[in-house]
């Protein structure tokens, strides 16, 4: 249950990660829309494994079908479907998991809920099942660009690494100028650096990635339960490995006073509109938009496949042994990236169907 | 829209801080639960305005009324309605917000959303509107109580006040001897002493709240998109004045390696069960519970009403000055414990009967 | 469960005939809509008991109050919850049914459902409770008068008495003119007396309510599942004591050949638009208005409380006997019709909102 | 939007009618269900083009594909996803429609509800997305078998030609003993006749389907909106050619008295319960199931297609004729019969699971 996410703008996904097929169908994009394949192909490149020295070196093309909703390169109203075939599948790397429990996975989870589970490279679990929301998340920034909505994420942390410099001082046409995915060339180094020690050593690092949602209008966020920020959170905390969410001022806001924090209004005369001069806010206030950008910080941890012995049990609750197999991220957050832009896209993309919904209009 | 919250046991919440009244409609409780109304009062009763020096000091009774949906003492299975009739509408001490945008709340964005809107108390956007869920929080924990599950929250940071005493070292029942919710005494009169200041300064100010769920069973959550700590992070972010959310390790975890963040796995032969030996993942693995101690934070930004002056615009973007008027709470931590309490025992409620709906048994 | 219809415009009611109030929250009204408390209370009357001698003679006010979502007049886009107290609760008369199972009522389904029921005057499966989907649907109604579209139903037929005139040759305006809301004089005077003598024999008789959506723009309704009709006829067969649904040629239809029932389209000069020649379609095709009127036909069978002697059981399988007492209706039909209409309001609310949802134009 | 149905047992299908493939994505099966391949593709089997000489000639093999949620020959708790590609598509058989209007059909509705439509062979409006039902009907199906519970449909009319033998006498092995899918032999034969007689004239006609749900628990459906029978009805209505559903009594039972109408309890020795002596009720009473039979009738118009010259106009309004090309059904309702059996497994499936989730027990 609950493989379907969003209102309006709504996605299901299904597939394995050693199955047949990773899939998604989007239902309720608006007919119109110029739907372009290679666009889509490009957002899954920049998650797909073996791209560069950092990441996992499995090798999947990730190829994207459109198998439904487009017809003549536009969307039609029906449903979009589109389905990415699994291809290099070692699921013998997968067999020590059959009955062991690997530390801080789904796999006893799993077992608890289901009675059983599909120990083949995760299963369901595994993080493979976000190409599918990469490939929905394109989709829904066709849409936001149409609405000339931007968003953007990077790596701004890994392990102790910190970028602290405010995401107004980046330059986002650098993001993807390293594998890390950091706009800031010489911080980029040294995360890659720390990364690929991190590797040798079998190890594994967590990190934090930054998203930007930039020229969205005011007035989208559903108060009370379906604040802008409250599915935004659920979003991010959706993807695979993530431990927090905090937007604008965040956790270092609850350090402040009030007369600090507080977003004082003027009116901004070069955008001809009502503006704030600070946006500890983060873009929103009550759950809505305010016009400022959104930004925001998700927290990953280190990934739980490690190349060290570790102790475990198995099913029966037996004492045992496990070392990591197969081949992994050694830090996910250069891959997490188009992620979680890809989740923010599908959150604002709902949001704006839903405010459209809402107005005082005449059909006819 | 988006008033609702739940799939299975539902909640949809109404009312305006200065309207007649604030109330809950719960669908989707089982039948033949024992509802106390003593119970729903009592819970109320912890976040009303007044019953402290440190908080409002506007005097609501908050009483419940039951309109529909418990016969004979128990919940009947249909719609179990709630009314909490306003009382001490002091409406003249928001004329000053009728045309004029009070800074980091969200005057200027219900403008912009629904072209108009109630400015009396802040309307809708007020956080009196948790009274509702705190009423149907008390419901989901009845049915908790019968599951065995409990639900704990304290402050466990005021300002720079941060009580970094881990949860399962605290002494609990000492949360409610003091007024501002922390268990740990010392660090409490710390706490209040910061609090009564900062009101001297017509000032506010922020925090966190810790939560804990304990005696979970192993096997809650949804996977992809409603994993369990996705929606309890979409819960708590819906709460007035949320920033953040972190559960088990966090964004502290975000700088560890894979080998120190692992939960390794035992056989607990007291409880006759596989556990983990930390419990880093707090509780959740891949979205699911997996029988640990569930435990999460919460970041509240200092409460934007501050009775100092401050530069704002109006309705027509021309600047003027605002200064807070009425009775307001100079930090919203000890009232949103028992908020944060409700979000959390909605949530596992939920969960309880997704779970149930999906076994494999007979309904004979 | 279940008590909310509706996906963007969308209700939910609560309440037992016999307890403190019935109400209904309406969430997803777009704000700025004028509310009248007295266009309400006046739809309200409509299905009010004892408003003429063929209903039943219970004496309800029935009095609608705002609890919320409306100021100075206008919808403001938060949740409009509306109350009705009970007032006139005989629940004595209800004695005989605490064990005993009335006949074709829902006392022994609720049972065997919940393990127990209010069992005082139907409690929860009371036909009372359309008293909240009236007064919700009169919300509704205003939006769509917002939008020019006019929804009208009457009784065609009662008992044998069939009304066979198409409802195209009806003066809607006499519909009110008579206590049995029939549109015909002659035909109403015959449904009076049949209803009149159907009731001093102490029995009921069931009939039928046609309904008519007028000036329904094209292009509304969702294929595959939420067709326009499918959801009507949803809507239509929630309604206590239906048994069947049609629209257009309906069951006739099915003994037609293509050839005869193919609505041809032409180019309608006066009104400038593409329209049909027939209209067997009833306005729907492929589950999408096509501008022409939708009309459908919802079929009640007899009351089941009759004032004859009736074999039964009581809770353990024992034979009983039961006999009717209170004041019920000898007919449900005039009191119907409102409810038909504010459902029909209520489903193509909810469509013209769904409509406006997946337009692709900017929101700014 | 609106391309997913159900709660719980939830399905969302995709695909048009000659675009690559259809599918369906199921999701809430639960864990631990055996699936059987060779099972669904019969279901398919029994709705396929070609499978006699009285429906369409169509030869489309509609091999099904299963992509995930299956793994070791059971259902693991994650999406079930079914693919069908499309084979052989005669596109050119639709070139006649891009421009214009084939009467009753939908192609002027999807015109103006999304500005253009995929023309080939009716796009996503065509019954060919009944396939994807059908598949996820045999999943449910299959749900049902483990809780012991049987759906039979079968056509009970053809034009003028009805069978009135009551279910109750007929014998269900022989439905698809014939091509019509008549459990009376000689109904079924002249029934045969008449279609290939209208078939002969490039004419089409329409039918009944009558469906049953035996050994269906008490207490299934959910008060007040979704209705047991209500949901049924919503499902029927969604396929496509529907024009309306009756359940027990019907539209008949609007005749009757409440004295004839009414369903008298007893207790059966034999089956040791509390049953009815007659089922006007249709084994639903209060939109819950009593244990008695459901049964319901489905209407179907004559199919729009016809292999005669009819008026029309083109997307400007002009007026023009069309003749019906391509290989289509003189008669739909054999080919129903699967679909009907399909959705209401997909509807009993849903309230199974919703009355699981309802219960008050442990999840230990």
């Amino acid at each position: 249950m609950s493989n379907t996410f969003g209102k309006l703008f709504r996605i299901t996904t299904f597939g394995e990660s050693h199955g047949l097929a990773l899939g998604v169908v989007i239902d309720g994009c608006p007919a119109g829309l110029s739907i372009s394949l290679e666009y889509i192909q490009s957002c899954i490149d920049r998650r797909r494994p073996g791209q560069s020295a950092i990441v996992t070196q499995r090798k999947e093309s990730d190829t994207v079908e459109i198998l439904s909703g487009v017809f003549e390169g536009k969307s039609t109203g029906t449903p979009i479907a589109l389905l990415i075939r699994n291809e290099n599948q070692r699921s013998n790397d997968y067999d020590h998991n059959i009955t062991t429990y690997r530390p801080s996975h789904a796999d006893f989870t799993y077992d608890q809920k289901y009675g059983f589970r599909d120990y083949r490279g995760g299963g369901r679990s595994s993080a493979r099942e976000t190409v599918a929301r990469v490939a929905a998340g394109a989709i829904a920034n066709l849409l936001l660009q149409h609405y000339g909505i931007r968003i953007v994420a990077y790596v701004s942390q890994v392990g102790d690494l910190c970028l602290n410099t405010p995401y107004t001082e980046l330059d986002f046409s650098q993001i993807d100028s390293n594998p890390v995915r950091c706009p800031d060339a010489a911080m980029a180094a040294d995360m890659e650096t720390l990364i690929r020690q991190v590797r040798k050593e079998g190890d594994t690092i967590g990190g934090v990635v930054t998203g930007v949602v930039q020229a969205l209008p005011s007035g989208l966020g559903e108060p009370v339960f379906d604040k802008l920020h409250a599915q935004l959170g659920k979003a991010m905390l959706g993807i695979n490995a993530v431990k927090g969410f905090e937007y604008g001022s965040g956790f270092a806001g609850t350090h402040w006073r009030g007369s600090q924090h507080n977003d004082l209004f003027y009116f901004d005369t070069l955008q001809q509109r009502i503006a704030t001069r600070t946006n500890h806010s983060g873009g929103v206030q009550g759950g809505v938009s305010n016009g400022m950008d959104i930004y925001f910080r998700v927290a990953f941890k280190p990934v739980a496949t490690i190349m060290q012995p570790q102790e475990t049990v198995n099913r029966q609750g037996e004492a045992t042994q496990i070392i990591g197999k197969g081949r992994h991220d050694p830090c996910v957050l250069p891959r997490a990236v188009p992620i979680v832009e890809a989740m923010a896209a599908l959150v604002v993309a709902d949001f704006i169907l839903l405010h459209q919904a809402q107005q005082l209009f005449r059909v006819h």
